[in-house]
């Protein structure tokens, strides 16, 4: 049974996702459906896929990914199938699969074609007509160059980095969690040449953080504090309380880290 | 593996979908459980008839559908389990199916008796003590006949339609995505007759749209449009907004549709 | 095929969750995963025990569930594995399973060693770094004490019970459900010594109700009742409308039943 992942900007009160599932189990009754998520802004690519990049490496080889935010859908937009990494992934080529492409070994394919999608496909969701049914026929070992032609110039974002200026590492934030925590564009990796844990010192706008925790309760309740999070990236936290309304800091905002 | 899918308004902060999906799996384990959507607005059952009527189509034939919007649990309504167009439906009689009478070739059956029910039925919950095991006895092959007595006069909600008004072509809004967009009562085929797309003339209220775009994105950012959306329907739209926001409409909004 | 069932409090607009399924599914492809909620509220640990509290007698025997609410993850809280009523259960030791502990018969292991956790435990995730994969293990038959040794003493909240005060029985409001319905501590069968439903008298602050009702809708539109709910205990509700915003009644807020 492959494993077929979700992940859109469609919300869960409409029934578009449970559509698209029936779409793949009309054509690929054995696969396993897992939903990433739903919930990304309407037409946040970047938030898909930053959200793709942190789920993906938890998946075993052979998953395919199906990943919709889709704003061009029923333009001349291109529609892709990528392998990279040992999974497969279906989308619009408009910049959700970019952290792939920073690897060699990538292989990208435009869907063209009336083999591989519904016989209808409708102006404004790609997701049933043309991305689930190809998900389903990759699921069916069809091989990627049955669904189009080769391309080599996918769409990449621009995308958040840390950099050095002088002494400091500075990054952004990238996404605020459910628990209101800030996911900065700074890796854990990044962090070591500037010396042990305990001589960090991060800035956001007024805000100031000495040291990383080792847990979110290491702070006291309502205390400001930084950690490293599940992403291998820098976070900052709020322990019983949200960091993104403490600071209000959205995506964007510059993080600066400093050795004490 | 038969597909079961739950439409509800129960929403996902409480495990009532997650029971009944135990109850599902322990009378049959071998079936794709799918949500088209638990967040119908509290007892809006007409709200939960349009979600099923858009998503059904693209499940393949044998496909069971269990539908739990239910304002009336616990009284002596009626619970169905319906067969229509390859599909099996259960629920309760209150509207919810009315979509699947409009054609020929329908049987409906009331769900009475013991045997494919718990054996202790709460006054609140017909999700769980009812309608999933019934739907779970059907995924295992028992026969409709068998749940009980045939039913000609199942509930029927007033559907909202299009109608002629001279030369213009009146419908209402019926539902708002997620994405701000307001699917209406005038379907694609009943606006051939009006002329070419570029010809149209939509009126909501005090706006006016021109013409019915190819895609979202044809429109400026924040200009409205209309499209023929997935469910073939008229919809109303703002480009990188909120068609719902920006006319403050809501479901029965008057919606007419002239030639320019 | 054995059941997984996942409740946290992740929420949905994260791919946690689904990062979690991606993890188990690496272990056992042959599960079949179902959520509860991931709407517990943030750290709300007693809320994520009463809803599988109320969801785990519908699930056949056998079933695995994993429950994270963990707002001390990455401190030497003690991560759990208990059998309890032919269920097993994972998730930290911080009273999540208080329910399971008021009968004899359970069995607890601290989950310890490398064996079964990922080779990489992150500071802030361990539903995806150690329970997700104990629970996938213990699916593929991995025996309860190959992951640590016994524990007699796990965590155990204070858990919300009914008292007599001379001739009532008082409770609190433990869960407001999405229909605004108020739960209650008070179980159907403490009611029983009582008297008849229709003699039952019901206040709670300067609310009072009279008699239980069979169904919801038993009650004007508007109007204040009670029931017994689904999980067997008593609650109160507003026909169409909401008890919590009607009484500004919270978790706590003091229940009192009398005889009329």
């Amino acid at each position: 049974m492959t494993i077929i992942t979700l992940t859109t900007d469609f919300g869960l009160s409409d029934p578009f996702v449970g559509t698209m599932k029936g779409v793949i189990l009309g054509i690929n009754r054995y696969v396993h459906l897992v939903d990433l998520t739903h919930e990304i802004a309407p037409h946040d690519v970047l938030g898909g896929a930053l959200a793709l990049e942190a789920a993906v490496p938890f998946f075993p080889a052979g998953t395919i990914h199906v990943a919709v935010v889709d704003p061009w859908v029923g333009t001349s937009r291109r529609a892709l199938a990528v392998s990279a990494g040992g999974h497969l992934f279906v989308g619009p080529d408009n910049g959700l699969f970019t952290f792939l492409f920073a690897e060699p070994g990538w292989k990208a394919m435009a869907l063209e074609g009336p083999a591989y999608r519904l016989s209808a496909v409708s102006r404004t969701f790609h997701g049933r007509d043309v991305f689930a049914p190809a998900a389903a026929y990759l699921s069916l070992g069809v091989p990627l160059h049955r669904f189009g032609s080769e391309i080599a110039d996918p769409v990449r974002l621009a995308w958040p980095r840390a950099r050095w200026e002088g002494d400091a590492l500075v990054g952004e934030v990238v996404h605020a969690d459910r628990f209101g925590n800030l996911v900065t564009s700074i890796r854990a990796r990044e962090l070591v040449s500037l010396g042990p844990e305990e001589s960090l010192a991060m800035e956001v706008g007024d805000a100031a953080v000495s040291g990383l925790s080792t847990a979110y309760s290491d702070r006291s309740p309502g205390e400001l504090g930084a950690i490293v999070g599940s992403s291998d990236r820098l976070e900052l936290f709020v322990r019983n309380g949200s960091a993104r309304e403490r600071l209000g800091a959205a995506r964007g905002v510059r993080v600066t880290v400093r050795k004490r």
